[in-house]
């Protein structure tokens, strides 16, 4: 059966591109997460507008991937597993953009942030959360390459550790901003970057559940404790009165 | 040929259950971002638990429409209109499942915000804010169940004005947080509850690109101004020299 054979050869050759292409895109992204970091502490502004650029590029390849994974659909009309991988790649392409976004949006707060000495504990902190979010995207895109729907569960355990650490973080810049009102604008910047990190997080955890999909067909048992912790936090820093805000 | 009838019926018919699953999605996004700006401005910590678990609900509907979009690709294999319906329905309920996740992360920060007195410019410029991007998403809503794609393009241009009042209550909140230290943790989640707000402006954007997407095959011309202004500000209030932070 020639016919057959050639078939599925296009197929899986379809597939093959489209793998590349996700891998291609998970580099990027990962570059864009480490430089908009460096980027920010370094308040190196060159540096930054090439994360922005490169946001651009990546936005092309998600569309890009986008039709020709539709296309495979409509002309290969896969089925069960061949069909998952072809709506994991489109899941995955989407969560990797959103991750260049988020990195983008670290770029651009260079600026904002630019030429103010902020502590070397913080400086730190941010660092080690982006490193937290880098080593959960390297490994769930890992386990996307090696289809280790085991290794992708088992990371979104760190999750929480990333959550953790962002609370912390959170509490630290608001005590800052208390100590000087002039540390306010500044911090403000650092808060939403921080928390774009915090939701790098979340994105290479969505990353895990797809490869889970792919392989599974289902949806992971939904146990994992999602987003931050602050949303309820009324002060930075409970045992110290002085600096508290005074709410109920 | 009633086959082949009876097939285009049937894909007809799962084409307008998906249609009408988005459609009930939609009232059920709007819905949760009304009530969760009415529990911030009003301190309703019950309504901002209904929200929470609406959003459970919502999500469940974008799993389940997810999955029913990927059955009837695999069972109908539609082409070209047709499968871009689909695709679109997929895309479309994907942004407003994260609308929803938005709103829910307004309604988690009732509580931090509780009992803490706002000045009445605030919460007014807050309330249009939310009225800006519901009354965006709506009007999307509204263009994608007439199919009418230059009405939806039209209504990209208002994600402008959502953008400007953005960052004019960026601005006041971190001129309120400069007068005094103990409005910061409280300011700090009604900065982070804007910018959700802002953001749903995004996904209503998102989502009249996909109309278009639907009836051209095309991605409209990427023109439209994206994101806030507020990334790179780096003081509240030009003119007011005693409050603004000494950034470079």
């Amino acid at each position: 059966m020639p016919m057959t054979e050639h078939t599925v050869t296009s197929y899986e050759d379809e597939l093959k591109l489209i793998v590349r292409r996700i891998s291609e895109m998970g580099g990027m992204a990962e570059r864009m997460v480490e430089q908009s970091v460096a980027a920010l502490m370094r308040s190196d502004w060159g540096l930054a507008q090439s994360v922005v650029a490169d946001d651009m590029q990546l936005d092309d390849a998600q569309r890009a991937l986008d039709e020709r994974a539709i296309m495979t659909i409509a002309k290969r009309q896969p089925m069960a597993v061949d069909l998952r991988e072809i709506v994991g790649a489109i899941r995955i392409s989407n969560d990797l953009e959103r991750i260049g976004d988020l990195a983008k949006n670290i770029a651009k707060r260079v600026i904002a942030v630019h030429d103010h000495a902020h502590p070397v504990q913080l400086v730190r902190g941010i660092e080690h959360l982006s490193e937290m979010a880098l080593e959960q995207l390297k490994e769930v895109l890992d386990a996307y390459g090696e289809r280790d729907y085991e290794r992708a569960l088992a990371m979104r355990e760190n999750d929480e550790q990333i959550d953790a650490m962002y609370t912390s973080i959170f509490r630290e810049l608001l005590t800052y901003m208390m100590e000087d009102p002039r540390n306010i604008t500044s911090c403000t910047h650092l808060l939403f970057s921080a928390k774009n990190i915090e939701r790098i997080g979340d994105h290479a955890t969505n990353i895990a559940e797809t490869v889970y999909y792919i392989q599974t067909g289902k949806q992971p048992a939904n146990e994992r404790p999602k987003g931050d912790t602050t949303a309820t936090m009324t002060q930075p820093v409970p045992n110290d009165p002085p600096t508290q805000a005074d709410e109920g």
